[in-house]
């Protein structure tokens, strides 16, 4: 039995698909200022260690764009709540590099160790948001090998190229050789 | 004697000005990802007290800009580091509404209580960058009442209206009255 730290009942819903035996723990917890989320989510595996008991899985994601030093980066949350995507397109003056990559990594504690699986998804930042599907930075970007964003695409056809499809597909994995 | 924790030795130079019983421990420590200063200031307050023996002193500051949702709010130096002040003017297409503010929240841990001073100076967003003198985003900040921006004035003039400033000065009168 692993229990998913999460406020986000759609993230729950998703992943319960591929793990069947996943409990939702709604709590909202602390996470770290970082340059890189792999550090965000070693350092709330440790602290939530404390306060619940037996293994448990967190995930945290972000969209990194070459052109801006990686902003919004480990941040993307906080700047899509604020400045939005209207922002970002401001922001990307560049018309040759567009260059950017969503990221996710899920946090494993398992019996007392902290394990990190990543999935990425390289593509570019459009010059104008296009699609009504999915949520935050998904109507500019546009995923490698692709001419649509990912707000012009199924959940189906997204899942297999995202980032979060790919880490999740290595969580099933991991816990169907571990757990 | 109180214990004044960064790795920022032009702080510790300056705090020391007005607190002369002052002693620098250099150390990072890790700061929340939160939508205001204090939060960020009181978690700070509460796990460094777990390490660090006695009374001691921390501080965190951002610039929150009224058009953009208060961004970049909390993270400002991690969008400093990022987009910087280019990235600042980009976004601030209103002409209008060009309102900010500077914002210090100083975090002091004193005989087991965690206390909080605050420090603000209004003022606007210039259209371009100008000065020298000072860090970040003064180039671009103008304060109220003033034709100028931080960057153009000298230290001394800075701090008599600077978010800083204020903390700092709330800080000194803390301390006579209970240190």
């Amino acid at each position: 039995m692993f229990k998913l730290v999460t406020h986000n009942k759609n993230k729950y819903e998703e992943m319960k698909k591929i793990i069947s035996d996943l409990e939702m723990v709604s709590m909202e917890y602390a996470e770290i200022q970082a340059d890189t989320l792999e550090e965000v989510i070693d350092f709330s595996l440790d602290t939530l260690s404390t306060v619940i008991e037996g293994n448990f899985i967190i995930d945290d994601s972000g969209l990194f764009i070459d052109a801006l030093g990686g902003f919004p980066g480990v941040y993307s949350a906080y700047v899509f709540k604020t400045i939005g995507n209207e922002g970002i397109l401001k922001l990307m003056t560049s018309e040759s590099n567009r260059r950017a990559y969503f990221k996710t990594v899920i946090g494993i504690r398992f019996n007392g160790i902290n394990y990190k699986l990543v999935g990425i998804c390289h593509g570019t930042i459009s010059t104008k948001e296009s699609g009504n599907n999915g949520f935050g930075y998904d109507p500019i970007f546009v995923p490698e090998g692709y001419t649509k964003s990912f707000a012009e695409m199924s959940t189906e056809e997204k899942n297999k190229v995202s980032h979060r499809g790919k880490a999740v597909r290595k969580l099933a994995a991991f816990l169907e050789r571990f757990a």
